[in-house]
Parts: structure tokens; C-alpha cells; sequence
């Protein structure tokens, strides 16, 4: 049993099973216990606590309702998906979430049978629900296929990819829009305005869902209704502007909005849904936060606040007299203002994480030069490309894990016309407790292979400063790639200086016959290990590369002509990344020195802190210390 | 001066300005001479024919209209962008089209400047033209951008994520739907649904559209005009079901539909839509084929039919008594069908290739288990691995340049779930005449660093039998990728074999130092190599390693431990693909034999015939066998 508070009912509850029993009135008072449970437990250990407040009563009505997992349901993104977690086995182990060994922060079908389908990044729900419902139907099975997504992962192409096939077939799916305004950041694009729109007008939704329910539910047997429905149209006044139509041209019958934090509202709109054949959606208006007050108020800042009182809501700011280096982050959104502030063709693109990677600084200073374009990796890079065949330099910021969805963008569109794109990789490498469909370790292997593209990794905040200002001066596509968190340096704002393209530094020859070569900030663990054991006499030399393309061959040599261990070390995966580039070049250099490729192993890494996944990874400075006295 | 005929009109035009000094009367012969000098030439060099015969209106009404490149132009993959190169430049070039050294088959920044944004895959064009409008109105230029996207590449994700970004910004864009009612198959989809009724009722949108015209075309003024839009909602009967609104939910005016192929039409709409600010689309209906009555009929034959006769259209087919070996894409259609026949749970999706990848042999026996999806392959990768949960086991087959596009989904959703999903990668390797949008030469290299994967790439078409059949009895995802075109044998029916998963082969122990460890189809290059050396005492020994993924390592083992230079070879990037997994795997355990990794330069492959582009890579047979003579 947990240490926290548990309140009457929930502390029966185990599994669906259990809130099946409670009586329809008990539910309200199982959905304040849940939210009073999440708020205490994410007041300590630090999570996703907005999202997961705003959506207590639909876990709780579709778990009441629905039979998970004969009935499949899929959180979108799954941040959202706290109380699913309590309700279906995970309670006691609710506050080990996000931590080494504990559960994760996501829906993951290795923990638990009830998470249908693993989630992390966005817009997937409706593609994997359908495909459920598909599997199913040819299984002569007949389960209800639930998806819940939000307004902001709808924005994402293959959401539209999805609705589109769904719209077309006959599958039995239920699509529930929850609609909070806001992503992680206040949410943007034309869908948004117009979910706005159609929220605004409830009253025209009631009359036209009162309309559908008398003629069936079915839209065929609208024509058979003429006279009857002239009356509607004479009663409605958004009826010419269409405004509830867009996913009904796509052939998905549209249900709301109903407010998504009314239980009794959403248990009553859901049981006659169950009873709708076909792909359909549901819109309900909920509260991101709801029920912690300041969490309601300020929705960006508690989308992940950290520690926080769980009373009051107020955030434990670290209030120590030290002071910290700054986040990477924050070195990108102050360099960038200061670029731009000289250079009128800098513009910041980021597909909705304005905050997140602090492109909001450039926001604030340069509104007409940064472009928030929605949950949409693919068109922010292309968006991009176009822009620097006009005179245009974007500096394209998005997160190491998400711009795997650009990769075909960036080949196509970027590197093959060879635009001047600067693609700034945040969160690249292990970025600890988002866990494994988050970290940013594919990003050096699968752009080393692009031609065209000049890829660099800074050791820390002054060479990410110098990197962005190099990559200004050249005309490649430049990419950039720098981790979450904070860097090493108080002192970090440094006169920018225009790094030559291709060369890295031999930083220290050490006293051994090994020498680290390493790329990027993970360099400052292998930095920490030499300086470990410089008084064993057993320290190595250290060779901060910078790029991983192009190659400095010089560099290379100098290593394998002076020592005779070859450590790589990269904050990525070993398999095709760094080490596989020196090791090709060994092999064709015909080099014989040993070569240990130190990195990210060909597995997934799960979650836990940055410095435990260091560590399990043999990447963590003793680690690297560890293995210099073995050899 | 190109040998083929040109018509008088077309014989003076060299560039768009020349189109301009033509009497407006003048045009309608300018478009039928277009037709017949496109004829002409492609019925004897082979290109994407019946596209561009329906989108020749388009092109010379937007060439007398706009001022490219001043104007921008975007072509939506591309291949309907014929007549806009014999306007723009190329028109003596034209018979050179797709063929080494000739001018490309899609458009071309590094082509022309009349090319303002390259293409070759879907979807790309809105997010180009919005970059490119936002890009000239942060330059206070007021040009006018264009973007011609068909309505298959309409149900690609990234364009729905352009729109949303494009109607919630103020940018000057103008989108050309040309609408064909076919991408390459019949176009699927809710979307194309939706496209049949509003052209369906052209009549309801003429009478909407001078509606707007009176009120000033914004959409904002219609608040002030009640009473007048009480009649109209009187007046028509598609109202309510809100059939042309898709695109103005997402706050782009909506305009059309209009035939596509009469140039007083067109060009009496494009010029009021000169005059009309901010994000609208123009909805045009095309004939695909147009003028060419046996391309009309059957478009999906003459989307790219090879030689033919100019005049009657009818295709030449190969009359050799000389019995040829299938394409590996027969071997495919011909096996899946037989795999599903003795297993229920196998299920065939493709992204639109239906016939390009031979499911359409699937989708006759087995309709109902058979999904085309439309252009969606990130949708198509995330549904796969949904249905694998669920008991099916899906054989999701992508063109392996278009598989980019769904990077982030094989890793997110199949590979970190390991879900049992058969991706079979289709025009894996160099693919010829479509050039450096469409070589499939990347995948080896992609895939690799994912965890969890089986990498399998057959020599011949029995080996892809075979690996078919093994990937059914894993259940882990497993990738098969086989190249476009002919396979190497008349009798490949085999009674299919499961494979060792891992497992390569050593074919033949050779009489030099050399072996050639070697991967998938292009093994036969390599075959035909070490036969032409046997006499010459010089041949080496062959290696089918058949899997990248797990690498058999007991086999590289015996190749390091016997011959002293080893030579990769694979159809794919050189950079972080099999000779790259060689060389790691070299370097890992301290061999010191010479490596030579054989495969795709880090440069982007131009277009020619696979043979020539080989000979470029110094992948043909002779360029090996010259290799092994000079070692």
C-alpha cells in the first residue's frame, strides 16, 4: 500500500472491475478521491499533473462503461492517462512513476494488459484504434475501439492520415476529442480556432443532436427528412459557415461538445453512444488542471510543474543561495534573440514547444519571426526548407525523439536541394524520466547517413553559442544537437566565434596510451573520468570532436598514430552513430588500434534519472573511470 | 532543336514570357500542341504520361497569369509537371527526360529557377508554398504562391498539417486541388469521398460562389448579410450536410469546383483569384490521360506506360518468345497470396501502391483483407502494429524512399513495442529513371539502429519467398526489402523454406585472399563478378549474409579468419549500413584485415537506368570484377 492518503473508495478500488460495483452516484466522490490522490502523490514525485487532472472523469466513465482490454483504449500521448494507471492495478505503485524500476509516465503494454497500446509522442491513437478495430472485425469479434486524444495531438498529420481511412471504413470506433485549448503550450493552427468556434455554439450542437438522435443516428436518412429539416436550418444560425462539419465531410459522425468534467453528462453521452455503430467522435470541453486552482490559471506551467504544495499548488522554486549553470534551453532562446537581433533573416520555426525548447524569448522580442505550426514535425521542416530558398535563414527547433518524424523531410526536402536549414535538436541523447519514446539516441546515427548535411554536437553552453553562429555563416543544411537540461558553465554568454566547419580539438593528451574521442556534452563525463584518474597516472587523452560530419580525419589520425585504445563515447545509440563512423574509418584507413564504442546499447532505455540511465549505459563518469582502469 | 515535331505556336516558345505575348485565343492551340509534342516524345522515352496530359490547361494558364519565379510555382510530387518544363526552358531538353544526364522527371531546383521547389514525394507542397509566402512577406513582397497538390497527395498527413498552419496565418497562397479522382490506383479515402460530392454539386457551389463575390469574398462580412443568407440557405440543399466546408472549417476560402481542362475557365478564375488575399483553394476537376483516349480510360495503366504508339495510344508490350524472369513485385503478390491462403491472421496494407506493389493480387482474392489506406504511410506503419496486437499479423508493404516517412512510427510504435509486423520494402536500392527522390538506399541504414528488428534482404526471388514465410513464423517485426524490376529466374516457385533467422551462407570459397560479404539482391552483381574473374584465377569467395539484423557473426568470423581483404557490398548508403555493421563488427573484435565497403556514395544518385547508375556507384559486375583485378 502506498504511503499516501487514499480516500474511502478508492481505497478499495484495484482494478475496472471495482469501480463497475460502485453505484452511479458514488462516482463523483471516486473522482475527487482519485484527483486528491494524483495531486498528493505528483506533489512529491514530479509529473505530468495538468493533463491527468483534466481527464479523472472520463477514466472514470469509460472504465465504468467500457470492458478494457476486450474493449481497447488508447490515450494519445498518454500524459494524460494518470487515473487509468490507478484505476487498472497500478495504484500502490502510482508514486514510483517516472523513476528507475517504477511505472512509467506513459501507457506501455509491457506493464500492464489494460494499456492496449503504448503511447508517448502524439497524434497515433486514432491510426492504432483503428487498426484494433479492424483486427477485430476480422475476428467476427464486435468490442467498442476507443481513442481519446487531445485538440492539440489532432493537429498532427497522421492523426488526419487516420481519420481519413477511418471516415472510409465501416469500423466500429469511437474517437473522443478531449478539448483543453492548449497542448503543452497554448495550442495554435486554424483546427483550433475553429474547435473554438464549434465550443461556442453548444446551443446549435444540442438542437442538432437532438435532430440526429430522432432520425436514427444515421446521416444517410437525413434526405428523407427534407421538410423537417428546413425547420432545423431556418432554426440554426452557424449552419452556412458549417461550423461542426469538418469531420463529417470526413464521414465520422460528430457528437458535442459536452463538458468532459461532468460525469453525469459524459456516462449519459457515452451509453448512447455504445449503441452507434461506425467511426464516430465525441467533443468534450475539459479543464486542464482541474481542481487545483493555480493549475486551472496557469495550464503551461503545471503541465509538468515539478515539486509543488499539494494544498495550495504553489511550486517549490529551489531558493538556494547557489547558483546554477542554465539549462541548454535557455543558452538556445537567448543566443537565438541575439542572432537575430543582427541577422533580419533569422526566423525560429518549432512544431508546439514554444516553452519547452525557449523559442518563446524569440516570440516575445520577434513575434512576426517565430512560428509556433502546431504538433506537425513534418511540415515545420519543409516549411522550412521553402523559407531558405527565399532569403530566409529558420533555425527549425525540435525535439531529438519528435524530428524522427521529419526524417523523410529532411532527406527530401532539406539535404537533397541542399537548403540552408539550421536544425536545432533539443533533448538529444537520454533525457531521463519521459523514458523510452522519448530519448533523443537515434539522432546522430540517422542523420550521419543524409549527404549534404553538416551535423554538430556541442561539448557545452559556449559552443552551442559558437555552433548556432557557425551554422549562420554557412549555406548547408547545419544540424545542432544539444541535450535536455542544465549545462556546466555560470559564466556561459561568451563573444560568439565562428567555429571552422569539420574541425574538433585535442583537448588533453593524457598519460596512457588511450585516448576518449567524443562528440557532443556527454564529452564532459569522459572529461570527469580522465580528471578522475589523472593522480592514478592512468588517465587518457581527450579529443572533443564536435562534428560527426564531416569527420575530422586529422583528428583521427593523430588519435590512432599516438595511442593505442580507442575510446568513442557518444550520448547515442553505438549502432551506426560516432563510434561507427571512426570505425570506419578505421577499417579504411587499415588501422589496427583496439576501438571501444561507448554509447547507447541496440536496446530501448526505459526511464529513471538521467544519471541512473547514464550509468546503466556505462556512460556515467565512473563508469568511463571504471573501465579506463581496466584496460 | 529535339527531333520531334512541334507544333507552330510551340516551336517559338522557349520561356514563359513567350506564352504571355500569345492572344488569349491563341491558347487553346498552344494546349493541344503541348499534348501532342508530350505524346510524341514519351511514346518513345518512357515517363509519368497521363498526369501531365491533365494538367496541361493548368500549366499554361498559370504561366500566362503569374510571373514565376517571381511567382512561386510548387508541383506536388511532381510528375504532372511535363508541359510546365517544355514552357519553362526545357522543351528541346524534353526527349532527354528521366535518362543519365537528362533532365529529371520531377522538378528540380538545381534543373531550373522556373523549379522553385523540388518534389518527387507527396504531400509537400502546401508547406513549401507557405514557407515560401510567409518567407516574401517578411521581405514586404507581395508575390503571388501557388501550389498544385492532386487530391491523392490531399490524404498525406503533412498536408492537412500545411493547412492548419496556412488558414491560421495571413499568408498570400493560392492551393490548386487538382482533382482526378485518381492518385496512382483509384484514389481511397473519406477525403475523396468528400471531393465526389462537391463536384457533384456544382450547381449549389456556382450559386456559393457569386454569393461571395457580392459580399466581398470574407468570409468575416457574412455575420452583416442575415436576411440574404436566409434566402440562399432557402435556396440550396447541401447546406446542412455542409458538403464544400472541409476547407474553410480549417479557414481557407474555398473556390470551385471548375473543369481543369477548359482554358477560358481556368484562366478567367485564376485571374479573379489574383485579386483575392490570404489562404484560398481552388478545387479543379482534371481528366487524367486527357487527349489521349486510351490513357483516359485506363489512367492507372498509362500513369507511367512505357513505350506506345503515339497515335492510338496502345501500349508496346514485349513480344520475345524469350521468357523473362518476374519482377520481384509479381514474386511478392503471387506469395503473399499464398501465405494468406493457409493463414487467416496475414493481412496486406499498403500506402496507395496497390498495383505498383502487386497487392492489387492480393486485394482480388482477399478483399477484405486488403487495405489501401491512401497516401499515409505513417498512418499505414502505426495501424499495422495496432492489428498485431490483436491477432493479425499484417505484411505492410512501402516503397522504400516513401518508408521515410514513417521513420518515427517503426521505432515508436512497432519496434519499441515489438510487435510482430511484416514491413516489406518495396524499390529497396537504386530504383533508375525516377532519380534521387525515389532510390531506395537509405533503409539498410535506418533500420539498423533500431532495436528489436530482423533485417532481412533476399539474393533472389526464392530467398524472398522464403524470408516471407520465416517472417510469418517470428514474431518480432521484421523487415524485408527487395529491389524494383526482374528477378534472376524463370523457375522461382519454390516450396517455400523457413530460413534461420541470422543465418547467411557461405556460396562459394573462391581462389584468391578476397571475399566479398555481400547483402540482398545486388549479391548478384557480385556473383557475376567473381564468374567473370574464375578464369582468371583472381575470383573471390561470396558471402550471402541474407539478414543485416541479428549480423551473423560466426559467418563474418570464418570471412575475417580466411581471406585477407574483405569487400562489403550492398544497394544501399555506404554510411551506417552493412559495411558499415562489417566494420564495427571489425573493429569490435580486433581484426586487422583490409575492408573495402562497396555500396551507394555519400552524394544524392541522380536518374539514368539502374545498370548506368550502378556503374556510377561502382556496384555493376565489370566494376567489381576491376576492383578484384586491381587488388
Amino acid at each position: 500500500m502506498s504511503e499516501y492518503k487514499q480516500g474511502e473508495l478508492l481505497s478499495k478500488i484495484e482494478l475496472p472491475h471495482d469501480v463497475k460495483q460502485l453505484p452511479h452516484d458514488k462516482l463523483p466522490q471516486l473522482c475527487k478521491e482519485l484527483r486528491e490522490y494524483i495531486v498528493d502523490v505528483l506533489a512529491e514525485n514530479p509529473g505530468h499533473l495538468a493533463s491527468s487532472l483534466g481527464t479523472i472523469e472520463l477514466t472514470v466513465a469509460l472504465h465504468y462503461l467500457f470492458d478494457v482490454p476486450n474493449d481497447t483504449l488508447v490515450w494519445d500521448v498518454g500524459h494524460q492517462a494518470y487515473a487509468h494507471k490507478v484505476l487498472t492495478g497500478r495504484k500502490d505503485k502510482f508514486p514510483t512513476i517516472r523513476s528507475l524500476n517504477g511505472i512509467s509516465g506513459f501507457p506501455k503494454r509491457s506493464e500492464s494488459r489494460f494499456d492496449c497500446f503504448g503511447t508517448g509522442h502524439a497524434s497515433t491513437s486514432i491510426s492504432s484504434t483503428l487498426g484494433m478495430a479492424i483486427a477485430d472485425a476480422l475476428h467476427d469479434k464486435s468490442h467498442h475501439h476507443i481513442a481519446v486524444i487531445g485538440d492539440g495531438s489532432m493537429t498532427g498529420g497522421m492523426a488526419f492520415e487516420a481519420l481519413n481511412n477511418a471516415g472510409a471504413s465501416n469500423a466500429n470506433m469511437l474517437i473522443i476529442l478531449n478539448d483543453n485549448g492548449i497542448s503543452i503550450d497554448k495550442r495554435v493552427g486554424a483546427l483550433s480556432r475553429y474547435f473554438t468556434t464549434i465550443t461556442a455554439s453548444q446551443k446549435y450542437n444540442r438542437l442538432k443532436n437532438r435532430i440526429w438522435n430522432m432520425l436514427g443516428g444515421n446521416t444517410m436518412s437525413y434526405a428523407k427528412h427534407k421538410s423537417f429539416m428546413k425547420k432545423v436550418l431556418l432554426a440554426t444560425k452557424y449552419v452556412f459557415s458549417g461550423k461542426s462539419t469538418f469531420f463529417e465531410a470526413l464521414n465520422i459522425r460528430y457528437f458535442g461538445p459536452i463538458n468532459g468534467n461532468d460525469i453525469d453528462e459524459l456516462l449519459k453521452t457515452l451509453a448512447s453512444l455504445k449503441k452507434i455503430k461506425g467511426a464516430k467522435i465525441l467533443h468534450i470541453v475539459t479543464k486542464k488542471g482541474k481542481g487545483l486552482p493555480m493549475a486551472e490559471q496557469n495550464p503551461t506551467t503545471y503541465h509538468s510543474p515539478g515539486l509543488f504544495d499539494p494544498h495550495t499548488g504553489e511550486i517549490q522554486h529551489n531558493n538556494s543561495p547557489v547558483v546554477h549553470p542554465p539549462k541548454f534551453q535557455d543558452v538556445f532562446g537567448e543566443t537565438i534573440v541575439e542572432l537575430a537581433a543582427a541577422d533580419e533573416r533569422i526566423v525560429g520555426i518549432t512544431p508546439a514547444m514554444l516553452s519547452g525548447c525557449s523559442l518563446d524569448k524569440m516570440n516575445e522580442r520577434y513575434p512576426n519571426r517565430t512560428f509556433d505550426v502546431g504538433i506537425a514535425e513534418e511540415h515545420a521542416v519543409t516549411m522550412a526548407a521553402a523559407m531558405a530558398t527565399r532569403n530566409i535563414v529558420p533555425f527549425c527547433n525540435i525535439y531529438s525523439s519528435f524530428m524522427q518524424r521529419s526524417f523523410d523531410q529532411i532527406i527530401h526536402d532539406v539535404c537533397l536541394q541542399k537548403l540552408h536549414v539550421v536544425l536545432c535538436i533539443d533533448r538529444a541523447g537520454l533525457v531521463g524520466q519521459d523514458g523510452a519514446t522519448h530519448h533523443g539516441v537515434f539522432d546522430l546515427a540517422y542523420l550521419r547517413m543524409i549527404p549534404n548535411i553538416i551535423i554538430a554536437a556541442p561539448l557545452n553552453e559556449m559552443e552551442l553559442r559558437n555552433m548556432m553562429l557557425t551554422a549562420l555563416h554557412t549555406d548547408s543544411p547545419f544540424a545542432i544537437r544539444y541535450p535536455r537540461g542544465n549545462g556546466y558553465n555560470i559564466e556561459w554568454k561568451n563573444k560568439m566565434e565562428i567555429i571552422p566547419v569539420g574541425i574538433g580539438e585535442k583537448v588533453y593528451g593524457g598519460k596512457s596510451k588511450i585516448a576518449i574521442l567524443s562528440i557532443g556534452s556527454i564529452g564532459n563525463n569522459a572529461w570527469d573520468a580522465i580528471n578522475i584518474l589523472k593522480n592514478e597516472g592512468k588517465d587518457a587523452a581527450f579529443y572533443n570532436f564536435r562534428f560527426l560530419k564531416p569527420l575530422d580525419k586529422a583528428l583521427a589520425d593523430d588519435a590512432f598514430a599516438n595511442y593505442d585504445t580507442i575510446i568513442t563515447i557518444e550520448d547515442g545509440v553505438i549502432t551506426g552513430g560516432f563510434g561507427s563512423a571512426i570505425s570506419e574509418y578505421a577499417a579504411e584507413k587499415g588501422y589496427h588500434n583496439r576501438i571501444i564504442r561507448l554509447g547507447i546499447p541496440d536496446t530501448f532505455i526505459e526511464h529513471g534519472t538521467i544519471r541512473q540511465l547514464q550509468e546503466l549505459c556505462g556512460i556515467d563518469a565512473a563508469s568511463i573511470a571504471d573501465l579506463l582502469r581496466s584496460l
